[in-house]
């Protein structure tokens, strides 16, 4: 058996089922692989950064690790910005690297390069491949590396002759470690107490078994709030929705004002997403005083379970109402949150990188069905359609959602491609307002005065105009252009029912 | 005058006059500046692999170097790729990479990352803005890095405070360094002497003046090769052609066969792309002796000019004939090559990453009039429509001719924007075989025995087909799609002829 069987046959015994690939010549005996172990599912990606973002979205959604097959240290390259974002996330992936054959490494070759510098750019957890025979001990210890809680990437290099030559025995599975038991939680008053108490909620605990155990300290008097880095979050009528922390410096500060306590489960106390020139970058208010109930690495859930231990268990929480589709007309980003929202199906999954346009249609989905909201977690676009793919293949009953910047789309648009190939059920919402928007609300935030006409055409991406109808169907998916409210309903519901992937250009 | 002003002004001062950008919110003074510094040109791009691969192509042409200005660790992983094309290159690229504020720093928000680990990757020349006041001369030291010769990349680090702040005295330009002397030619014997003498040109010498020095060696009796990763090749009728070193180890060897002497001019001793069971990874027969006439920090065409001093200046050479366009009929790769040698424009610019396609077409070009001939040097696709964005920005006056494959195309399709934005005279030219071809070649070759239907369908790009008339137009370039010989040179005429981008999808 080749090296290459061994390593899925491994990374199947461990549960890993699924490699998003974009293979070269280093990685040919694991695609031939393939048809010697079938139950392992190749998805072909046509750029890199789609296997690290899909790679994303499936153990989001499945808890599980995907794995990823690159090309040597550029095929790794390519995949970085989005592996960053998982690495925020703290999502197991298996990160399958092909190196040269270990004879050839020594004349440099065009394509050689550092690919543990690489990959040592996102993970600590950077593994080579030492011997054939090792090959399944090793990528048990990849995966084992992989799925510590809460979960990180781990890469495995992997040269080209120890995939070729006989491989050794299969790497036997271990059973993924527990997370740490949490702190004891005698310091924290679950029932108030003096001052005003606040609970910042990460990881695992913005999902749904979080959200109703967070929701007794709410009852309590306590003020609730989600992790913005949180990389899944159960949101929409039918469960308790705490607010996420804003965007920007000063409404974040406003979430947090007043508190005497602030309370970390699997979470970070809050800092601004960029640096501006006479605002704060830490937004709890100085006089706070900050608990860890759970670092990200223990078990935030068994920690809130023990809190709120004698707290009433359904002290209810208030929908707000379903709401109607918006007045028709034309379209502008609140119509589009009000009909997103009044049309959503139950259960859904929805991929946000809106970008500017997000905080009104996040605030209209509060009013959808409950589904499960995927941000992105480390400030690189180019996330919100790889992870689509990945959520889709993870939950193949589940309608995914992608809401997307016309700017962001463009980092990963070979996203549509996959979707198309896999008849992957997803919806991508594009929201043109044809500029790179938030740039011109930076533009003026940091006090870059006297710009004029030619740093305005450095955030216009309109001229020319980019036309997602034709670079959907060019990939593969049909699309529709919308200009009107009532276009963007009769399509959009349209599209919902249709199985496969669509995409929609709203104009605004 | 602000830190992001002196910048500008410190590049301008060094000749750096073009900056290929995907700014983010910590870019923005330098974006707002531009208004203030008109002689900078700065060329917007979607993605940042495209302004990696474009200033790549820039320099190429020119000898200078532009400039690129990415955001933070994420954004300038995107540009990793191309970058790693152009460090083999031996390009000179200015690098410039936004970073969070200082103070903003220490708070580990979404976006932060170890930028110098990712900068590190594919040059040591790593620099760090210390203070805004040093922001001129740490510029010019970063230019003065780049441009040390041959060439290579060198990055700036600038935390966004110091964009924003009072930015000290502008940065004194210093002349470039010329390249050190070569070493003594007086043991190479120019008139050929006993034995079989190869000499193989890289770096500079494989541009026109290298190559009229070369023939002199060729009409005494050498064998004369280029070197694969030669950035700049001059090609076709009207000059000397000495061939290119093949891809695949046999044709490289049969090539080098007998020789007894090789003299390597700025190249290093030719190795195979890649390592293969059973060949050899060194291609220079085991017993031929090699010399370094050149390294590639050297000067090489001093070196060569001093080697054929007593030899006669101008000892001609055969030009192929020209070619006239194919039969008509379906297309073929060899009437594709055909058809293009026969109507390229005199003095056109070729950017190559044709991949399979490539060896018949390039034959063929053998017989076009005289054109410069850019290849992808790091083995990383997705270099092709970047690079010819660049080249088009050095040379205003000369048509840019992309000849692509499909799968490479889907790297960085972002490019076509640009050419459509800047009104840039490029035709791209889509080989469309509808799978990564090369890859079936290669599975082959590395011995991956027993593959089936699943493996062939993860180098399947076909299914479902990529439309790139669409996906052109959608990017705002005019495209159309040819199945057969006389529709693909009416509009191969055409669009050469015609000003600004066009794509020609040829079905294969």
């Amino acid at each position: 058996m080749t090296g290459a069987e061994v390593l899925l046959r491994t990374l199947l015994a461990h549960g890993v089922e699924v490699c998003f690939a974009n293979p070269g010549t280093s990685e040919m005996h694991f695609v031939a692989a393939l048809d010697r172990v079938p139950a392992m599912r190749g998805v072909l990606c046509l750029f890199e950064g789609v296997c690290s973002g899909a790679a994303d979205g499936y153990a989001r959604m499945t808890g599980r690790p995907a794995a990823t097959l690159l090309h040597l240290g550029p095929g790794l390259a390519n995949g970085l910005a989005n592996f960053h974002n998982a690495r925020k996330a703290r999502t197991p992936i298996v990160s399958l690297i092909g190196e040269h054959s270990t004879r050839h490494l020594a004349y440099d070759a065009p394509l050689t390069a550092d690919i543990a510098a690489f990959a040592a750019t996102v993970s600590p957890e950077v593994h080579r491949l030492e011997s054939p025979a090792a090959i399944g001990p090793t990528t048990a210890r990849v995966i084992a590396a992989a799925r510590r809680y809460p979960g990180r990437i781990a890469h495995l290099i992997i040269p080209a002759d120890f995939s070729w030559s006989e491989g050794g025995p299969i790497g036997e599975p271990a059973p993924p470690a527990p997370p740490p038991a949490p702190p004891p939680v005698s310091a924290v008053p679950p029932q108030g107490g003096a001052g005003n108490w606040g609970l910042l909620l990460g990881g695992q605990t913005a999902g749904e078994r979080g959200l109703a155990l967070a929701s007794r300290l709410a009852a309590a008097g306590w003020r609730v709030l989600i992790d913005r880095n949180a990389a899944r979050v159960a949101m929409g009528r039918g469960g308790f929705q705490p607010e996420r922390i804003a965007y920007f410096p000063g409404p974040a500060q406003e979430q947090l004002a007043g508190l005497t306590d602030l309370v970390l489960v699997e979470a970070k106390a809050p800092v601004s997403f960029f640096g501006y020139p006479d605002e704060a970058s830490y937004l709890t208010p100085p006089e706070c005083r900050v608990h860890e109930l759970a670092t990200p690495e223990q078990d935030g859930l068994a920690a809130l379970a023990a809190l709120t231990a004698n707290l009433p268990a359904d002290p209810g929480w208030e929908d707000p109402p379903a709401l109607l589709p918006p007045p028709l007309g034309p379209l502008t980003v609140a119509a589009l949150g009000q009909a997103i929202a009044a049309l959503l199906p139950p259960d859904a999954i929805v991929s946000d990188e809106m970008v500017s346009s997000g905080p009104p249609v996040l605030a209209a989905l509060r009013h959808a069905p409950r589904f499960d909201y995927l941000p992105v977690t480390g400030g690189s676009i180019g996330q919100g359609l790889p992870v689509a793919v990945g959520a889709a293949i993870a939950c193949p009953g589940r309608k995914v959602v992608v809401l997307e910047g016309d700017g962001s789309a463009l980092y990963t648009p070979q996203a549509w491609w996959t979707m198309a190939r896999e008849k992957l059920d997803i919806v991508t919402v594009i929201f043109a307002n044809r500029r790179y928007q938030i740039l011109d609300v930076e533009m003026r935030r940091t006090g870059a005065n006297g710009f004029g006409e030619r740093a305005r055409a450095m955030v216009d991406i309109g001229t020319p105009p980019l036309d997602f109808v034709r670079i959907a169907e060019g990939l593969g998916v049909p699309a529709v252009r919308v200009e009107t409210v009532e276009a963007f309903l009769e399509h959009f519901a349209r599209c919902l029912r249709e199985p496969g992937p669509s995409v929609i250009e709203a104009i605004l």
